[in-house]
């Protein structure tokens, strides 16, 4: 099957290209850029040399797409692709909203297709996966939900949390993209660390949306601070709610792994994650906790931001839509140290 | 004036040799190191060529030493010192704490002299400035202490918060010491972020015994995680508190800014700050904001763990108890970038 | 096929169980690590939690094995193991040298069995394809050798160097180990270079053997220094040498094409290789260019420390001593960024 | 003594700042900086609040300014000053080379003020420190020109080299400015080596300038070879060369020693040096050592390349200029770790 990445240049893209390379059941046909449009995908990225693609400006036909532009520009790409049955997963944030006034509060613009806001189903895998499967639009989750929501679900449905919730989000600088900027400067951002967007930043509505999915009648205050670290991949997401009721430790992680059972990427760890224990992989490690001391609740989760965070879970999605088993291509261990 | 330092081999101890060496009132005159003793320190530490002293295995005549050791032996070090009259800026755990059932509760013994627990300064300077003056005792406060209390003092005062709190802390490396581990081995440690100490941290005891002193009133829940970054120097402090009352964001910075007018080392921010901008300072940067959806205070501080987290705390210290300007010797600005 | 692993607790020891356990064509039956012995491997490892394998003291029955103990210790582990039919690729430098007072005046000691130092083939697949094809020993070169010699075996060979050879090499710091050590401790090798072991690397004479079967006639006079720089992985090379004729940077070019035309893990790059290409992969990439000023030819390569320059060349090897393609379980692309 | 600076928001400008703030003879008393200008200094650098100034468009009246513009822009700003009496550091490119047809091959255009380059002296005080002291233009060096000269200058001066010398030179990312560029982007920097410029770098003809100046009869022929490592700060630059005579290692430490004994801010280190031995500070270590298997002379040597290699020593110039210690504001000893 035939599958192409719009605007491969940025890292969810690059990511995208090296991990379809090893996917068994598919194949990379087609790749955009703009900037890069005319080069061979090695020229600009010597790493993916074992890839033979010319980077084109247009995309070529392909049976599904990943878009990897960013927010508005990758609806205007979208949406021509599905009006002619090109099924997408969309890694940018345009989909990922239910409702479109909030989109537009956050985005600073009107949707251009409110409908496909509701019909788009939210890729992640964990809670949406029969959604998914038959979805022709899927929104990748952002990499600090994906973190914070598979860190929450669990207890957010047994309604073990019900109001205050604290998400405290290190990233690695990679996140950031691929575009240059003064925080992303290597000297920078090299032996510092920082929290950034106080005012709000647009992946709380996409927790905020996710978690009242979860337990509609809990009114949940999310504070969400997000931290970035001097590290190039890697979320560690640490999540801080009382706890409703008496639960125990040893109950809270048999509730936790009950819910994960099936899910292939989710591992509900016995210590404390370390990011650094899922570089290059597709695993999210889970961590559920309870301060003795304070009966609040402290969910510890780690990712890698490129791969379960962004270009791994889009595969994870690909793989549902096609009827494949969700691992195939994704089974890489992560590279340590 | 004839100063000392016992354990001089670690970092809090070779951080105060750099600071005393530029501080034009105090002669360094004595250092020891048991693994070291005999040894030239710029043979032990080259970037110290230019102090000409010899670890020695006892400390020889001096009228103030700073205790670098681990608690426990640090307490052994200092009573005789305090007997011979010699006054002491104690860098370890050992008199932080008021209370000796805590001590014993946290650190595993009982503690040999209680009496001492009471008579010590907790040497934070912008709490306790004038007590710090007349000690002749002054413990020296944790490094995330510094960075909690500091972020938090100004509100728990003005009884904004009353209840829960929570405070997770982001700390580079060297903070682990210069004692070999796995944790802090490169190859772990580079590239890695993670929680550690979930089950309670011997520096909680530190932040509530201080904060209940600001507001005895306040029953406070706290919660408090800390966090390994990549990074050798910094801590950056991120706390989360109900707000009390519906104090605005500018009224916020007004009280904190009042409350150190008068300390030449706390700074409020006008952004939210990095720990890079404390590099080798003994500045702490403070940012008290308002999270607008939740009514939630969130306070951010920066401080670099082994200047105002350790060494450079133990000189204002020091300054305060010899009746020198507190800011002598301190005032280099900050390494950037 | 099954096949063991010796000593799977140090980073090239866990780097083998986890490409092994993406290779299609071999099962990791049975790994040992005295340490760590009766402890499961994703206890030690929880990144791979994938493989389920306990510990032991004592190899089990395995058909090939991988020795990643230190030197000396390992010639004892193998010994017994080729009496016992089991083939064997060592990773340890226990075999690596021809000659045994070569050997004995590097490594301190008499070798136990000098008759294997002549058998053993060195691991070097691209230079000894057919040797290590049917050997029942071969020796892994070590990391420094492998990025060195890949970058000089051309020009050597074609006689284009015939004197002095300058290598400078600048490595990761995984390459020094799992095992704790002041220089690997992370506040003192990070945001810090420098070199060491001037007085002579025991990698050196591994170079210079293997340069000289290349071209016996010269008198290759080789200095050689290592460097520690602040990343885990990955090792770049710098090698200079006087070019013995007048070749142009073209035709050098081609002379390490062709040479390197049926080696699937040396490319010949374009431009300068950076040592992320080739993270996590077992690539090495070769940059040729000559000085135009000096007329001295300049040979960059970039390796994975812990793959190409240890584990990955391993299993390499394992792959023509079971006679499957050489890339079998290899062809993971780098991970970038 | 009113000082200024000319674009102070570089990382040579803003360290200039740092330095400037701490040095008890003079005044910072104007700076610019085009992009910046109108904004208070510590708005764009929070770290430098202490400092109380606005970053003007136009030098205002100063009796001595440094330039930290890029070059060839650097030279229009300095010809007027010079013309109005104020003297100059001027920390670009553009006055370092004597030869104006060499400035021209190298930097693309004819040079501005031909007379200049006569006139100008080039700032290494360890080599021209008397005419320094009377000089109206000085230029201080390139980074990697201090680096590599310092290590070679007491070799080349006694005709112990005489023609092949390597100079592979390995340098933290700050020492490519703070203007953005893909390679220093963190992602793209952080665990990364590489070489660059092997088409030749500008700071070559500056390196061979001066050391023909200290042996005018040998004919070198330097290969010299700049790397990025993945650290902030620092250069470590290692030496190679043929040694002429048969000089032993105690004897060439002697001549080192002798050559700097008058060289406060060179010291002839013990051990091979760490460039974390120098980090922030004007320090430049040296290392001599003889490969005694070739007879070939390495020398080694570590700086902080925005201290010694950029501020620091346009200060040390300044003082000696100023008729002032050497010394003077520069006594602050490294950070570390």
């Amino acid at each position: 099957m035939k599958i192409g990445i719009i605007n491969v240049t940025g890292y969810a893209g690059v990511e995208l290209a090296r991990l379809l390379y090893q996917h068994p059941q598919v194949e990379l046909a087609s790749i955009t850029g703009r900037s890069a449009a005319g080069q061979s995908l090695s020229e600009v990225f010597p790493h993916l040399a074992g890839i033979d693609l010319t980077i084109k400006a247009e995309l070529g036909d392909v049976e599904l797409a990943f878009s990897a532009m960013p927010h508005k520009e990758s609806a205007k790409e979208v949406i021509p692709l599905l009006e002619k049955g090109v099924r997408v997963v969309d890694i940018s944030a345009d989909f990922r909203l239910k409702d479109a006034p909030e989109y537009q509060s956050w985005y600073g613009f009107s949707h251009p297709t409110p409908q496909l806001l509701k019909e788009a189903a939210y890729g992640l895998p964990e809670l949406h996966r029969a959604q998914i499967a038959s979805a022709r639009l899927v929104a990748n989750p952002g990499c600090y939900p994906t973190g914070a929501i598979l860190a929450l679900a669990p207890a957010v449905k047994a309604k073990l949390i019900k109001a205050d919730v604290v998400i405290d989000s290190k990233s690695g600088v990679s996140g950031a993209g691929r575009t240059l900027s003064l925080p992303t400067h290597y000297s920078e951002a090299n032996e510092d660390t920082a929290a950034y967007a106080l005012e709000g930043h647009r992946h709380l509505p996409e927790i905020t949306q996710e978690l009242k999915l979860l337990n509609p009648q809990a009114s949940l205050s999310v504070t969400f601070v997000p931290h970035l670290v001097p590290m190039t991949r890697g979320i560690l997401t640490t999540c801080y709610a009382p706890l409703a009721s008496g639960k125990k430790e040893k109950e809270l992680k048999e509730l936790y792994r009950d819910f994960y059972k099936d899910a292939p990427f989710v591992r509900v760890a016995d210590a404390p994650p370390h990011t650094k224990q899922t570089w290059g992989s597709n695993m999210c490690l889970v961590y559920p906790t309870v301060d003795q001391r304070t009966g609040r609740l402290v969910v510890i989760s780690a990712i890698d931001n490129l791969v379960k965070g962004a270009a791994g879970q889009a595969i994870q999605n690909m793989n549902l839509m096609l009827g494949l088993p969700e691992t195939t291509g994704l089974e890489a261990l992560p590279v340590y140290p």
